[in-house]
């Protein structure tokens, strides 16, 4: 089996390709071969012992997405995209990388597809796992989103996400690959340092207070939100690899299990596993853009779908925080 | 005021392009200008005082779109697209015509604001308004779609007028024109000859016997759809280039009253206005793919928003048939 990652320099990508490097197997068929892409060059995973191609590409650049396709990966995991903050600030740039460059790949999978079937060879019809985002909703929102709720994007990034949904349901359905988008929740505790990113701090109030580090909070402690760990989304893409997709049917689009918790929660989390003196590191600093910003989001999923087909998260915060000093801790404070 | 018609040669663009001609002002501004652009040369009203050009052009094809954008028009009407069998038949030409002409549109409209904005002139922020569909929604269905329902299409022709409704949201909220997008009804009574599409025997059934021809009726008499008038269909049109936009919010994608209605209501009509001569010249002739393919189309619907907007449609299938002797068979049988 060959698979390939697109978007692997990235938090997600890179522990997807060690966890599958680790593993050796997905669905039980051996991983022969693992091809590694970003526009970076991507870590090489260790310790798997059949082969790894790491490529520096851009989805979006003429043939960088019918040369990755012309070697035939069985699944396919895209993850790459611009992120929200700079799909908003840069029009063009977001429409080219999130929207253009995800084209680009499902075309070059239906042209090889088409090459294939007319000179005989074996037909190309690859699994093709899609990362999309809860940023295909806008506010205002029902107390809590079922699956059939409509989505309205407000920012670029969620309405290029919206539209690689609906090309993926659509080629799908034609049967030109078996796609399935994964809405994910916010990533908490994202590993690794704090970043500007307009909800890093649902992440930076905890790992920075159980390393020891302060840590800045802009809102208030009433404000809630929808999180899984880290642990937790590779697990959905790896699932969604290997899930049968006659369960899911045409609606190839699914939110993912998730927690809605406050902020207030967070903390109550972290003073439980490392006390007042760790929860005394946070810094309130009231940031009105952030907090306004925050408020568009939405906060609270009823995701029966994704429960019933077996998709699995943590259903408590203390168990995602626990996730991550195993994780990333060495599993102690 | 200078209005573009962009897929004028249709039913719905020629009686809109008629209904302006008449009108000679769209929301209290005399119409100075009409152009009316189709792939193949529509017809010119008759009765206008103002200038019309008549133009034949593929907005899909190269510079297109920017030819026409460069004339600034002040409103723009954009009810170009190849029909939903035709879009599923050859996957390419829909994606071509419905989505990449659409956007080509789009852009042109934002590369003009650029352009104008630099060069010190005025800026251009034109109304945009866009038909599109009810095929933008799969079953199954509750059994009335509500305003917040969500699109997963189950044809290659919904899917593209999904996309095209989130490009115009985005561009909208970007500021890049005033669009807004209104998903139609299924047009009844339809005028002209019968065709050949699966939804035509819902217009056929009324308008052969009423000019005293034969109609087939491929599905049983309980079969469920959702209609409206041409007259509304234009009404639509013409209440969403007046209407105030910052009453819609960011939610720039609307579905249109109409009536649900089943196929023995449309009879009852008919034989209340025409009698039993004239429903005696439906001829039954079950057709099980006619009948698959009507099972997968929406057929109520709450049309809550456009209501409080103030789009106004026929509440009774009585009306619906009285509108079409009053415009088409100049009000008497």
């Amino acid at each position: 089996m060959h698979i390939l990652i697109i978007g692997t320099a990235g938090m997600i990508g890179r522990k997807l390709a060690n966890r599958l490097a680790q593993d050796g197997n997905l669905g039980g068929k051996v991983i022969a071969e693992l091809t590694l892409v970003d526009v970076v060059e991507p870590e090489s995973p260790t310790g798997f012992s059949g082969a790894i191609s790491v490529l520096i590409a851009n989805l979006s650049a003429p043939h960088a997405a019918r040369d990755l396709i012309s070697r035939r990966p069985d699944v396919i995991f895209h993850l790459a995209a611009i992120v929200s903050g700079e799909a908003e600030a840069n029009f063009d740039k977001g429409y080219e990388i999130n929207l253009d460059g995800t084209r680009q790949l499902f075309d070059a999978i239906y042209a090889q597809g088409i090459i294939l079937t007319q000179g005989k060879s074996s037909p190309y019809k690859p699994r093709l796992i899609f990362t999309s985002s809860i940023a295909v909703y806008g506010a205002p929102f029902p107390e809590q989103i079922d699956d059939e709720f409509f989505q309205t994007p407000l920012t670029s990034y969620g309405t290029q996400k919206a539209i690689c949904e609906l090309l993926l349901a659509d080629y799908s359905r034609r049967g030109f690959f078996d796609g399935i988008g994964i809405r994910l929740p916010t990533i908490c505790i994202r590993p690794g340092k704090p970043n500007k990113a307009a909800s890093g701090f649902f992440s930076n109030i905890l790992r920075e207070p159980l390393a020891g580090q302060e840590a800045v909070l802009p809102v208030s402690e009433d404000v809630r939100h929808w999180f899984t760990s880290p642990r937790s989304a590779i697990g959905f893409l790896i699932h969604a690899a290997n899930l049968d997709l006659a369960r899911v049917g045409p609606r190839r689009n699914l939110n993912m299990p998730g927690i809605s918790a406050t902020v207030g929660e967070e903390i109550e989390a972290l003073r439980r596993f490392a006390g007042e003196k760790a929860v005394k590191l946070i810094r309130r600093e009231k940031n009105d853009v952030i907090e306004r910003i925050v408020a568009g989001w939405p906060s609270n999923f009823d995701t029966e779908r994704a429960r019933r087909l077996g998709f699995e998260a943590e259903i408590s915060f203390d168990h995602i925080v626990k996730v991550h000093i195993e994780d990333e801790l060495g599993g102690k404070l």
